[in-house]
């Protein structure tokens, strides 16, 4: 091995350490949710149309905003939960100031029993890339 | 237009409704779930180690195994959330069969005080690839 390839090596590893604390960094900012959300059972086919709604748009307009994956459970279908991930707490700040979560908080306000904001923590964030990239092939 | 552009235009028309209900019954057969766990204090970070290897490995070794996001809540560690997609109920049994689970569940069997396996439907399957394409996006 020449003082080049020594070098280069070096340089490569320099490279990979900074890349894997950047991405670190980058999901230590990431803020996950869980919210739980009951629903007045005469809204729920409104609610969930306006949910649906909003969701995408913000996923869709919002860089910040990383997924919104909502669900509800099947012996209760009134009970709601949603998956949250932003890129920062400030994507999720400015994620509450848009027209389209304005008009989705004002139009189901009269709709939600109760809410439960669960501030979350992911266990595995190296795997994400690996489980989210099937979420696409299986859509095709 | 000539009659082969109708012709071409109305086979694409076939493909693309084949295609729509080919994706939405692949959506039918998924399964979704929300598992609740609460975990034995002492044994948390070991039963967070365990749940991390079984858990990528899934995703990795087996295509029938679409998602399996491990959570915990922030202000309890001890109460652990994962959504898991399966591609299908079959998809899921096989899940259960293999040599990765097994070894989850038997190490890990002693450091569960409860769990209550929650089952979902995802409200809205169409946006799914937008909202997980992000979160490839900002692995990087």
């Amino acid at each position: 091995m020449n003082k080049q390839s020594v070098f280069i090596a070096f340089l490569t590893s320099v490279v990979m350490v900074a890349g894997y604390h950047a991405v670190s960094a980058q999901q230590q900012d990431r803020m996950v949710r869980l919210s739980e959300i009951e629903i007045e059972p005469a809204y729920l086919d409104e609610y969930k149309a306006i949910l649906v709604e909003e969701s995408a748009a913000s996923v869709k307009l919002e860089p910040g905003v990383i997924a919104i994956f909502p669900m509800y459970q099947k012996e209760t279908p009134t009970s709601v939960r949603i998956l949250e991930i932003y890129a920062s707490k400030t994507a999720y700040q400015q994620h509450l100031k848009t027209s389209h979560f304005q008009k989705y908080k004002t139009t189901t306000l009269k709709m939600v029993k109760s809410l439960k904001l669960v501030d979350m923590e992911s266990i595995d964030a190296a795997t994400m890339p690996v489980i989210f990239k099937k979420m696409n092939e299986n859509e095709r």
